[in-house]
């Protein structure tokens, strides 16, 4: 016990080691060549713009942040919240709004200088570029690392210290551990009172992704629409007054969203296996087939594979590297070494974890590789049906001779399609990483096999999200060079930078997705578990009635998770269950109207101001009237605010409101509707999006006629329609899937307790 | 009981007075004018190609057919099939495909009919094309309900006659029913041999829909391309090679297309129904809470309430006249007299059976008007989301000046927030109809409360279908009109009808969208009632291992719903159950995918055809050569025939494959997954399909500069891309459901019995 107990120290002292590295990188990075004079100013222009526009969000940011404290505050005094949520979701909010700084910080100082990098050489430009994006990778594990870490100690350390107590301890007048407490009921309070702060996370990241959604397509939409298809100019031109916005844009988009999203997930799917792995522990010393010992390994296991996976990240960022002169390929097999080369560490680590007996059971190495399997074929699955060298994007380069229609439909079946492939690859890892956690004999340790292969496939985020976010960068360092006016020659290699990073991207992407999808199946489990310790405190003072069984405080406390299935009817033939898993697709249908209309109402506004500007600033396209970047910005930055705040909220709201009227099965059922039809949905939009613009780029190389030929314009048409599918709506479905379940578990006291009045009073329960 | 007995041959004499009316329907507009030699010269031409075409769909799905019946015969020979079923299944496809060809002979009759009535008044128009729509309404019914009693007949009365038999019944070498079989036994045998005629009626349903769809919609896509944007010629004008094809898809889909869909959903409303209720008849008289009458009017209520209904559509039928000179509004209000009249006769109806005893309990009259609320409402909501009068159609016309992406991005989240009311409107009415039922006590019987307000809903399915089928005629009347050179008043007239059909179809639309998911939510139910049966048979030597139960014949036999949910661990913890949901999530996805890649595929070939008899025929656009329509008709029906065999088969194989490897839960939540997906997906592309087309319609009335503006080219765009939504892919996927459902249903023996042994195989079974 003890052995484990220090190996767990890993995980604070890795996340320490992460956020030293990110310093160091940002100081080397900071040290490179800021270029021209006018370079300097372009990339002050998109910092101000970026900054501007994170600070604005914020702003609203913590005002929805402070109305939901104040409810749960309230909530905690009245004793149907736990005291320690309120500060669990603030610092979950807060290191995720600081990582979204940081990278921002980052990003904006890194474009001019990787475009003076690339001046000098392809080599140099792709280091300072990843460095910057290795900030981001390292900034979102170490903090998101730490934070976890932080917690589990104050809460072990300092708060539930005293084990086989007698008189129970509390705060704020509420009871926090009863009388007798054990080990594994320890740590089944702690970290069922730890997943609370993945709500702040999710939030914070629900806002980053809408907000800087419907920002960064407002200004790539309306650029695009009035620059390069009506006044003719090309991309990134510095007479489009909407270009500073366009590149702020990629910043507040790519990196704050993604990194937010990523941060979201990395301690989603570790708190969520921590959870579970507290319930079977639980659960094996009461059927008398585990020990405390066990208990705390399964509890600790996810936070030690996340601290060693993080010191395998920096180890490989080192071998991120290329002699000079490299070609394309030496770059990307640089990169490739990297990634995939981390995978195959972890899984070696984790072979030495077994035999070191930090694991218990080899099945959950096999679950951790079914979960890595699976995110490798999502990425190649996703690279086939985007990438424009297989035959669906090209077969929608082919419909553009056609027509616009015809390359929409095309493209549209397309990302239908491509949701073939990963829905059958998550199906298998699912019953893989169950079954080989043991799942079939025993249900909670494969639920936790579940969580494990996320936290598994997420433990190298560091080196992932680095190649992920320095392609952004790398845009915005083209984006900076054309604008004062480099060499063709630096733009010809921030481009390849780019191509190099959507290529990696892909790889991510599936490790995003797949992970997300199985982090949200732990969730749901997790969800159960945080049922049922409600329902035992709710039963403190007698009974506490749960559908059709009475269960005492006693009954609760050692109920399994079949136990609360069985009382609550969570079958598929309860309807309320299946009235929620209607709402639940639905949800994730209107949430994308919605943020699809936003995108369409902020990039008119856009398209607008550009319009007036062409028409009232003389001498703007002849170069010599200056165009007014700061308005285009404060338009993204407006739209951006008014438009993300509804469909945030209705995510918060819906599942609150849902669990009141259809209790915890419409709960179950919402949130496993939103994971199906929002996964599918999301697939198909991302990969939709993703096809578009490749088949346009294809044509831009010569196929059907190439440039302005009217199978280009057709091309565009698909492109634009791609732009919020896959930067807007689809990557936020991804958060609302996990926001919706972060809400529940969150909102847990508030249903168990209020739902079963409301149904009395509708006369929708079971009598 | 005997007044119940001779009550439910109200049933029998209403479906051949269906008959009976529709012959003389018939007649009474074969006897209406045909019109000048040219008009019946084109209305030759396109009867010829629908009838071409009808008899090579019906030869692919006759050896599809051919197909499954020997399977079913083998596996009825090694006693895992019921031995009716092989008939049943044929019967049920012979009946529905017989309603496509009368269908179909009659609005192809009709067309130049009603283009001379309109001549010669707009209420001779609408009487020939109502009739027709009549006759085609009738025929559905006429049909479904005599199939439906005459299998009831010859069960009750010849098959399983011996009640309380000593011996039991065999028929080639099956046993039927076991000894000492009581009443509601036999119910319960008889009903569930029934409902397995539901799958011949849904496979055929899926072929016409999917083949009519794609042919429909290539010929229309490849006429608008050519004929309409590159050559500028009008709609329907007789130079265009397509627009012959383009008529007969309009009969192809829209008719025989929908004919089948709703024929299908109709049987399988009453079929579904009537198996719960015996399933109900039986627990209750084990429970003793019940009686022998009760299980019986619970079996045969669903067929008497659809008899009643079809006597009083005709009734409403005659009610469907207007004075001459009657305004457009006249004309509505007589429709709405028909359609809205016919629901409230239901209702009051239901109330004097209630009263008479034939219904047992007044909930169920409360779920009947819960479902027609929500037929009313979800029609309104497509109303409002798809007419140009109001504003989300308005909005898409908006986007429009802005080009063609806005356009489809603007449609395509107007399609998603679509599915908000619809989803909301089905979930308050799944939880009425269970509720009122009295499904909170008593959950068989609130799903039963599901099926019948799907019942209810259906029961003047005669009216509203014939309100529906006219429009079709209507437009092929404008057809008519168009290339025989009449009078442009006319045209005016048919348009007039046209557009009256489509806000009546509104309303038809949201009762078939309602019933539908009521109908699957039924069908689940009784699915479970099948696997009950079914391993009731399969423990007859012994027992059969359920989950962890080892069912006895005799358990399996008394045992409630619940008692297969528990065994099974039909929960939505289970992972297995939540694999299906995913894979049942993405086939709704990928099944819409490959019915609009084929419509993409045959209107390339359609658009080849047409540009090259463009270029090839001497005089085509100065009218003084005749362009080749049989050519154009080939490729529409050879492209269908080709195209629509793959994803129809992937319908037929995917259930019993995921029923083999994931057992009964994964086919549980297969079902579940595709229909809450398929129900929300559907929606969004019907809606989304709709709106496009009326906002170009919006436009071409003269907004943002009428016909020919940069606004009008991009509303055609957006009509195109929705053309293959709202008319391929969107109506296919309502049958997708139900016929998922239904082979699981057939397949219930298959599955039960070998997915086992092959979960053992692949140790993904609970030990």
């Amino acid at each position: 016990m003890t052995v484990i107990t220090a190996l767990w120290w890993i995980a604070p002292v890795a996340s320490v080691f992460a956020l030293l590295f990110a310093v160091l990188f940002y100081r080397k990075m900071m040290a490179a060549n800021e270029g021209s004079e006018t370079m300097i100013e372009i990339a002050g222009h998109v910092r101000e713009g970026a900054m501007a526009y994170l600070f604005r969000q914020y702003k609203v940011v913590i005002i929805v942040f402070v109305v939901l404290l104040i409810i749960f505050q309230i909530l905690a005094l009245a004793g149907i919240q736990n005291p320690f949520v309120p500060i669990a979701f603030l610092t979950g909010g807060f290191f995720s709004g600081l990582c979204g700084y940081i990278g921002m910080k980052t990003a904006t100082a890194a474009s001019s200088r990787t475009a003076q990098g690339c001046s000098e050489g392809l080599n140099h430009g792709l280091q300072v570029a990843f460095r910057s994006g290795a900030v981001m990778g390292l900034v979102v594990v170490g903090f998101g690392l730490l934070d976890i870490c932080l917690w589990y100690l104050i809460l072990d350390k300092l708060v539930y210290t005293d084990v086989n107590m007698t008189n129970g301890l509390s705060i704020i007048g509420m009871e926090l551990v009863q009388e007798g407490c054990t080990v594994s009921e320890k740590l089944v309070h702690i970290t069922t009172t730890m997943i609370t702060f993945g709500m702040g996370a999710s939030t914070q990241a629900l806002f980053a992704r809408v907000g800087g959604g419907i920002y960064t397509k407002a200004a790539d939409v309306g650029a695009d629409l009035v620059g390069k298809v009506e006044a003719g100019i090309p991309e990134d031109d510095p007479r489009n007054p909407a270009t500073i916005a366009d590149n702020v844009g990629d910043n507040v988009g790519d990196v704050a969203g993604m990194g937010a999203d990523l941060y979201e997930s990395y301690c989603g799917s570790i708190l969520a296996t921590a959870a579970l792995g507290a319930a079977v522990g639980a659960h094996n010393i009461m059927n008398g087939s585990g020990t405390e010992t066990e208990a705390i390994k399964l509890v600790t296991a996810p936070m030690i594979v996340a601290g060693i996976g993080t010191l395998l990240s920096i180890m490989g960022m080192f071998m991120v590297k290329c002699k000079e002169g490299a070609t394309q390929k030496n770059l990307l097999n640089a990169l490739l070494t990297g990634t995939l080369g981390s995978s195959i560490a972890i899984v070696i680590a984790l072979i030495a974890m077994k035999m070191f007996g930090i694991i218990p059971g080899w099945g959950l190495v096999g679950s951790v590789i079914a979960g890595l399997a699976a995110g490798v074929i999502i990425g190649q699955a996703t690279e086939y049906y985007t990438s424009d060298e297989y035959k669906p994007t090209q077969g929608i380069a082919d419909q553009a001779v056609m027509g616009p229609a015809t390359t929409i439909i095309d493209g549209l079946a397309t990302g239908m399609y491509s949701a073939g492939i990963p829905v059958i690859t998550i199906v298998i890892a699912i019953i893989c990483a169950f079954g080989f956690a043991g799942g079939f004999s025993n249900m909670s340790m494969g639920l936790y096999g579940i969580g494990f292969a996320a936290v598994g496939m997420l433990a190298t985020l560091g080196i992932t999200l680095a190649t992920d976010a320095y392609g952004p960068i790398a845009d915005n360092a083209g984006g900076n060079a054309e604008m004062a006016g480099l060499d063709p020659e630096v733009r010809e290699r921030t481009d390849a930078l780019d191509s190099l990073g959507n290529t990696t991207a892909a790889t991510g992407k599936g490790f995003a997705i797949g992970s997300a999808a199985l982090t949200a199946m732990a969730l749901l489990a997790a969800y159960i578990e945080e049922v049922k310790l409600w329902i035992a405190k709710l039963a403190e003072d007698g009974e506490f009635m749960v559908g059709t069984v009475n269960f005492t405080k006693e009954m609760a406390e050692h109920a399994g998770i079949m136990d609360f299935v069985n009382a609550y009817e969570l079958h598929i033939m309860n309807p309320l269950l299946l009235c929620g898993l209607f709402v639940g697709g639905m949800m994730a249908f209107v949430f994308c109207a919605m943020t699809m209309k936003a995108v369409g109402r902020a990039a008119g506004a856009m398209v607008e101001e550009v319009r007036r500007q062409f028409k009232e600033i003389p001498g703007i396209m002849e170069g010599t009237g200056k165009p007014d970047y700061a308005s285009c910005v404060a338009i993204s930055t407006k739209g951006a605010q008014k438009e993300m705040l509804v469909p945030s909220l209705l995510a918060i709201i819906i599942p609150v409101v849902t669990g009141l009227i259809l209790g915890v099965p419409g709960v179950m059922g919402l949130l496993a509707g939103g994971l199906v039809c929002g996964f599918v949905l999301a697939t198909m939009l991302n990969n939709a999006g993703g096809a578009w613009d490749n088949a346009k780029k294809f044509v831009e190389k010569g196929a059907h006629g190439g440039k302005g030929s009217e199978a280009h314009k057709a091309a565009v048409v698909g492109d634009t329609v791609g732009d919020p599918c896959k930067d807007t709506s689809g990557p936020s479905l991804n958060i609302l899937i996990k926001l919706m379940t972060m809400v529940s578990v969150v909102f847990t006291p508030v249903v168990v307790k209020f739902s079963p009045i409301i149904q009395e009073l509708l006369h929708i329960t079971t009598k």
